[in-house]
């Protein structure tokens, strides 16, 4: 019996039936990628201006969508090595003086499942491309998903820990 | 040749290397999945609260996230046909009165790859359980990935076509 399996023990029944499913697989396959002259974490850089390449065959499922100003971009984080995937904790932006964070409780690219999310400007779309600003993206990274942004996405009332203030200050 | 491959040959050397790489896989793994005492599209009520059930050996990367009011939640949309996903475009909620788009520019569940991204209110954190409010996934769904809200994710200024206005008239 696995690690998961012993742990799982111990959780109801009606539980267990659904928690099993948890060692399934899912797959998926990138629509497209990233293109972006800005190399290695010049990307991360805000205003840095990109283009996702589509796969052609999608092109109809881009119908429309300039009518969003805003797009949520979903990515898969390819550069990250796979064994720091398991990593659980973190210093925000390796900064010792900030608390140390479960992965989940921040934006960190090591995550157990390496997607990125990232709010996008939508610059232009032509064809299969869409040209996009603040994607903090490397160049040739594969995209999974894009998503309309839209008031739902707004939380007007939010609330972030100090640490998060304390790494931003100054920085919007 | 495959249609992808003769779309493809049509794009310059640069990008064809890496477009090669669209037909790779991509897998990931529940991290968790959802609970709930709703049935059916009475999760599609926004103020449904429902559970993340984390898997045990992640509750570390736990540590810290209640200081965040807001959430998103990644989800495997495991319901939708596998078929359903080649759709791209839908009338928005199957209104025919709104225009036909793209499924990139909706957020449908019809999606090349289905992925559900939702924005929740955090309510608890026990264990490797969290409650939350606002998580239109029906029960069992599996969790790719959770991430706090943070001010990068507001777009104050986010302009919405007019279907969107629409659609949503009354709801907010």
């Amino acid at each position: 019996m696995g690690e998961f399996e012993r742990l799982n023990s111990h959780v109801p029944h009606s539980f267990r039936v659904i928690a099993l499913s948890l060692e399934d697989k899912i797959v998926f396959y990138p629509i497209g990628y990233v293109k972006t002259p800005n190399s290695g974490d010049e990307v991360k850089e805000k205003s840095v201006i990109s283009q996702i390449i589509l796969q052609p065959r999608l092109v109809e499922a881009l119908d429309g969508i300039e009518g969003f100003s805003h797009l949520f971009v979903l990515f898969y984080l390819d550069k990250v090595p796979a064994e720091k995937n398991s990593v659980l904790k973190i210093h925000p932006k390796g900064r010792t003086d900030l608390p140390l964070m479960g992965v989940l409780g921040t934006r960190t690219m090591l995550r157990p499942n390496p997607i990125g999310l990232t709010l996008v400007k939508l610059l232009k779309v032509q064809d299969s491309v869409l040209t996009v600003q603040d994607l903090d993206a490397y160049d040739g990274t594969p995209v999974l998903d894009i998503k309309p942004y839209d008031p739902w996405d707004i939380a007007k009332d939010a609330r972030v820990p100090a640490w998060w203030n304390k790494l931003y200050e100054g920085l919007k």
